[in-house]
């Protein structure tokens, strides 16, 4: 059994600098048409010198013109209508995070408040940007998304015509606030469908599975996979694929993200073949996010086969999820 | 300032053995009198000459007379009354564990079923031996203690004059449960009066504060806080100190357990002094469990002061709670 995907989208994607960069941007350009890219180096990316310039790394550490990089903007509150006109012909979205909510987010917003935020978010809708957004309260680990529907909701009323990008959505609370606001969006990655805390502090403490927001609970996971598998329009995939290196991730104080980048492919047609909804594919990797990007990817068919495949142990000591497993699914 | 404690008691202490033993025993009888020793050895502690060869192993690592271990079996469901009636002389308890449950828990019971349990279960109950219990579901982890509450309260009221200690609570309904019967009691571990999942997995991972059963919620420590200071006389203190190797807490799978035993009492004084509640430290460290035990231990004084301590990195590639922190108590 075959599967073509059409232009495969990672509408939420780490791809790091430097060495980091050369690993793994290749990795997403071999199976991905184009990936909208995370701006939290360090500094963030915050002008459109740092924009292009970031672009070019991209490109060059991919070598070919086959895979297009979707440029972002980390969000800061001093962003202008006049910045963002001029900004908006070199970006696909703004990205915001909450100060200190994650890897190299502490040049974030100390507030996510609509009135000292309104003259950016105005010029955003009016530019029609869509707002990315890390929504985690500081608050208890478990508690943290949900806290911040209540801000996602506000957001949402106040710019009704501003599309708001729930970023890796976990929780059943965010499933259901989707539903609510029509210019609410998400993005689901493909290790939220697949584990809750279980799998990262249930059995031993799983260090390749620790990522922000943390896995939740059960009914959470079930909230996210059915609007996956149903290919509902609100959602789209973004891996959220974060690499660290090995050593990074095995040592006390490990650092949070999940490595899917080079997995997700086979991952998700696993998961959808085995929920008998593999017709739905094609429009939770690719046509959703066109439609709520309002763009057209470059063309790339990717055929995956239901063949086992043998995930590595490592891609150059970055450890993938699934390493060293079996998935029955390959990326020919 | 200086506070002198009267016969400081561990009720759940894990020694192991070998090397292992060597290296932590020492540490608790150098601040305790005696604790009671966990029978989760590989295979467990199951017969009258496994407890008397385990007790000579400890007595030999620590080298003097003044450290009482009080050696537990591991609970087996054929035990009968008279293995019990002669048992009784070695033993201070019984420690039941469902299978799998924890570290080297294979061999507990399956099923924790007051009716398949009711042979040993009246055969304790009559020759007043405790039981101790690790008191976990098989379920979702954050719910896994709460899920086995029924449990305990069934158990409780088959057995009303059977003593049920519900080992290292961590949660709230625990708390309350304690409350509804007067046959249930508990210990409360060191790490779980300090620490939340937040502690664990709410900034980077964690794995040295990574155990079984996980820390819980912020309301799940301050219900045990509240106990725990007011020295209510339903609980006692149980580190459930659980060494493991340095390099095995540090690597993907790390095993489960937080080493306590040897800074155990200062980060006591230290949480009681901060919250005004020192004048409970004694009652909470060992005359509850005297009661609740019903023995008189050894006479041994405690005697620590106020005054920084800064925690070792590790004893022997153990790496304990605090490690390289400063605590504001030190033993004398």
């Amino acid at each position: 059994m075959k599967i073509t995907i059409n232009s495969p989208l990672d509408m939420h994607l780490h791809l790091r600098d430097e060495d980091m960069l050369k690993v793994v941007a290749p990795l997403s350009s071999k199976d991905f048409t184009a990936a909208i890219i995370m701006p939290n180096l360090l500094p963030p990316v915050t002008t459109i010198q740092d924009v292009k310039a970031y672009k070019q790394r991209i490109k060059d550490a991919i070598g070919d013109d086959n895979f297009e990089p979707l440029m972002t903007l980390f969000f800061k509150d001093n962003y202008d209508y006049e910045f963002l006109k001029e900004a908006k012909e070199y970006i696909s979205a703004i990205k915001l995070y909450p100060a200190g909510i994650t890897t190299n987010s502490e040049g974030g917003v100390s507030s996510v408040d609509a009135s000292s935020l309104a003259p950016t978010l105005k010029a955003m809708s009016e530019l029609e940007i869509p707002l990315c957004i890390h929504g985690e309260s500081d608050g208890f680990v478990m508690d943290r998304e949900k806290e911040f529907v209540p801000v996602y909701e506000h957001l949402a009323t106040a710019f009704p015509k501003l599309k708001i990008i729930m970023e890796h959505i976990t929780t059943k609370d965010s499933v259901d606030a989707l539903k609510r606001h029509d210019n609410l969006y998400a993005t689901i990655t493909l290790h939220h469908l697949y584990i809750t805390l279980d799998d990262v502090a249930g059995g031993m403490l799983q260090p390749h599975l620790f990522c922000k927001p943390i896995a939740k609970r059960p009914e959470d996971k079930e909230a996210l996979l059915q609007v996956a598998l149903e290919a509902n329009p609100k959602v789209m995939f973004g891996s959220d694929s974060a690499p660290h290196p090995k050593t990074a991730k095995e040592a006390p104080g490990c650092a949070a993200g999940v490595f899917t980048a080079p997995i997700a492919l086979p991952a998700l047609a696993q998961l959808f073949d085995k929920h008998g909804k593999l017709e739905n594919l094609q429009a939770f990797i690719s046509d959703n996010a066109q439609k709520i990007y309002n763009f057209k990817p470059l063309k790339k068919d990717i055929t995956l086969k239901k063949e086992e495949f043998e995930v590595p142990a490592n891609y150059n000591n970055v450890v993938p999820m699934f390493a060293g497993e079996k998935l029955s699914w390959k990326v020919l």
